[in-house]
């Protein structure tokens, strides 16, 4: 990292332009970070019922995750252990009572168990429990299936459950929400070209605010001062006076989640879990965005707005909160997308700089240093 | 190549997923396979009288084959030698008197030879047989044109000649078919997104026929055991009881070629050609396969159904045999694909395994391998 | 360069393919030579009035060229200081009072200085004269924007209007077609897959006109013997006896440029300024072409016909003389395409050969290889 040693006290260096546009070091990345880390692939709901499955690519992988006949979520690399090919063609399937690759018939239990393959029993020498698929790590939380690729995975409670405590200030405030129990009402998934780490940095800072997303500051005032909510511990920006719920026009909300108390009323919260998730708390709803980042300059979002049971099941509509923050995505990825353009001039080739209410952005920027100059993945303890 | 060596006697390791992938290893290919063996590019009926050529792809090279006022078939590069522009933009032509550049008229006769361009007459120190067109070597084989753009050639008795007569037992019985005096019925054109390597080993094997081809083991049951014809030294496999021809139905075939004696009837032979011919026997049609490979996860297939002059002149329907291989073509090329798309992952970085009935598909791991080793292409007599 | 010894004295050799194909080679080119020399941009007339700007890339950077309150050109990288987004999107715009970033609102004096930003005033040691638009060197001539990203320019007297004179053996005999008061009647692109230097190569020669283009050796008749205006100094290419303008058809142009004097009536001249720019000079018009590289393989060219502003304000029809050219061009991109298509061939990895009428085809050739092999750009003088 090339680094000004002149700046004013105010200001702090970014990453350099190159960073956000070399392929090799996006490889890197891919290798370090997003296969290395938990990953929230996909909400466990959508996966129902023994034999269900959904592929769902991780890093530079794709991944099987399956239901299995006692419920269980398990998580394969979808690859044949014979000759590699792909087990599982389809985006999902339900109702499988085997994973049967489709060029040699080489079969798995849902377990991953390699339980039959063409003249097996003339190799009586093949140890089956040896060629079984191969096992992704997988946990549950908030309803969404955190996986990870790396054969030994980092802590789930440093690296996930802490950088979501630390933020709120308790380790069990999250739980007030019942995100797990909460419903997709709607999702959006946005096709960005910019670099994963434009979207971080955009997320984490709200001195664009005023600038960009003139709906969001009219609900939430103080973010007219460039003061994002991740800025402060624990503190959740407060809705304007008039300002009923968080919708596009400041209308009321639907249902509240019962869970939130009088101290997280009429606020907004927001939650960064590196490498890839954004998580936003409101009343009564849950913004949920999982990155899948493809290449150094284009990444997909995937952006879940999350409501009560009884709110989805009455199709009670939902579109005035769907549709504020829906535009600050679509702002924040015009944004990103901005600053992709010049991530390869000559003019950003030491980077830019961080003001006083965006400094915060550089422990990302530490954060993600760390993990490249580092041959092993480091836990939430040391960031 | 990474080679487990705790694998059962019964398996042996397959090339790592990376070699199917990577595009500097695809490039070592072109050079020192593709650009350095024979490669059967066109069928040489195509190119009909005096002064038609045809232009066609051999590794990177384009190559004009055009046939002299003397009948004889010559090949090319398509570059001029003044200034390099491309000398035939057309795919084909007819009744040329010389190939003359498009840019600046340097002209050339069948033969390669510079005859005249602009000026020349006031340039008497330029000798002109230095500055024809550069000759690629060729030869004439079962009706295929085989190009080779080496400056020494391999022997084409020993690397194709010698590779049939190798699969078949016998050196001569290929001449049954009489496949130089065939015509082309049909031909498709497949666009595969695999690794020409998946395509030569899927055709090596018929551990998966039992999976992938139903048609097929209606008319060769044996398959279903998963021996390929190949498994064996003259094997052909049988059709089935009840089955009257190589059709896609049993039903029955057209006329057969006269030269296929008994011991030949009613049998399917398979032959590879490394690096880039598949050729298919029954009684009354050969299928003839050419790959063209154009980049780590990109093949295009050409597959010729051959059969006798009258045959195709009558106008007699073929669709029942056609269709037979085109199935097994499509079923092949998917499982290809199936593959391709787990190439780079960490599930195949060491590769997979081959079970007894695949074995021999180490053979061509080992040819491919030693030709990349090597700085010398390596005629059969080492394979 | 591999460079055959072996050569008549005819012949000299060009550049080898590769030169033509190579990626990084392309990138070296953008560093050392397009982004080190001054670049043809735009036309000044293009940006009218305070506060009209257009934006424009240079090499592998996107430059704002903006007019001032006091009328004159700015150019500033297109790269906000603060975090690096592109500050104008749009292509053009006009009655801008300030250049505004639209992610956060930090905000640029038409001259580049920052004048505000949010939050700037509770950020007193931040100096804003450090914190301005990186400025671009900018030139006028000939109606044209030419423009430098190097910090330190080469010479526009040496490298630019050095070359004009170099070319017309007079210093200031340009200034007599007036070019900076005509009028674009006619602009067209072209988006050639070729490599740039094929195009430049290809401008430079007339070897080729006979063989691809009719049209103009109809009105330059001296064409047809293949010497290019461009092999003499000054020498300007001669109108055929019955040919009455510079049209397609030789039929009479339009309004004669007063300043042109007997001596240059009735002919053609050409000049080359590197690395990007052609002007033809007519009695009555001026062509003017513009390259903008984009891949080894694919280069951009802006070509403008250039007429008495009395000609283009009458709405005369300019199609006669239009139409000559277009099909100049567009025979001439054809010719570098054809030889893009061989760049990589074994046939032309050492290159090819220049004819004697060619043979300053190769200080071209020893301008770019200087460029590479230094690390500065070279003035004039040492062309």
């Amino acid at each position: 990292m090339s680094v000004s040693t002149e700046l004013p006290a105010s200001l702090i260096p970014t990453l350099p332009g190159p960073s956000y546009a070399d392929a090799a070091l996006f490889g890197q990345e891919q290798e370090r970070i997003f296969e290395a880390y938990w990953f929230a692939a996909l909400r466990g709901a959508e996966i129902e019922g023994p034999g269900a499955f959904r592929t769902v690519d991780v890093g530079r992988e794709n991944v099987i995750v399956v239901r299995g006949r006692d419920r269980q979520l398990r998580a394969f690399l979808n690859v044949c252990r014979h000759r590699g090919a792909r087990v599982c063609m389809e985006q999902s399937g339900t109702g499988q009572r085997k994973l049967q690759c489709g060029y040699h018939a080489w079969t798995y239990a849902l377990d991953g168990a390699l339980i039959s393959a063409p003249n097996l029993s003339q190799m009586p020498d093949v140890d089956r429990s040896q060629f079984g698929l191969i096992r992704v790590h997988l946990r549950e939380w908030l309803g969404y299936v955190w996986l990870c690729i790396a054969e030994e995975p980092p802590s789930f409670e440093d690296t996930v459950i802490g950088a979501v405590a630390e933020r709120l200030g308790a380790a069990d405030d999250i739980e007030l929400w019942g995100i797990d129990r909460l419903e997709v009402g709607k999702r959006i998934t946005y096709d960005v070209n910019a670099n994963w780490k434009l979207i971080v940095e955009n997320f984490m800072e709200c001195y664009h605010c005023a600038t960009i997303h003139p709906e969001l500051v009219e609900v939430l005032p103080e973010f007219a001062e460039g003061y994002a909510a991740q800025y402060f511990v624990g503190h959740g920006a407060e809705f304007g006076e008039n300002v009923a719920g968080f919708t596009v026009d400041g209308s009321e909300g639907v249902a509240a989640i019962p869970g939130v108390d009088e101290e997280h009323d009429r606020k907004y919260y927001a939650i960064t879990v590196n490498p890839q998730v954004f998580i936003n708390l409101v009343p009564d709803h849950v913004i949920f965005h999982r990155m899948f980042p493809v290449a150094a300059d284009r990444t997909i979002v995937e952006c879940d707005w999350l409501y009560l049971p009884e709110v989805v099941e009455s199709g009670k509509d939902v579109a005035a909160s769907v549709e504020l923050f829906h535009r600050v995505n679509e702002q924040d990825f015009d944004a990103a997308e901005r600053c992709q353009l010049t991530a390869s001039s000559k003019g950003y080739a030491k980077g830019g700089v961080l003001v006083p209410t965006e400094h915060h952005i550089g422990l990302f920027h530490e954060w993600v240093t760390r993990q490249l100059d580092s041959a092993q993945p480091i836990g939430a303890d040391t960031r």
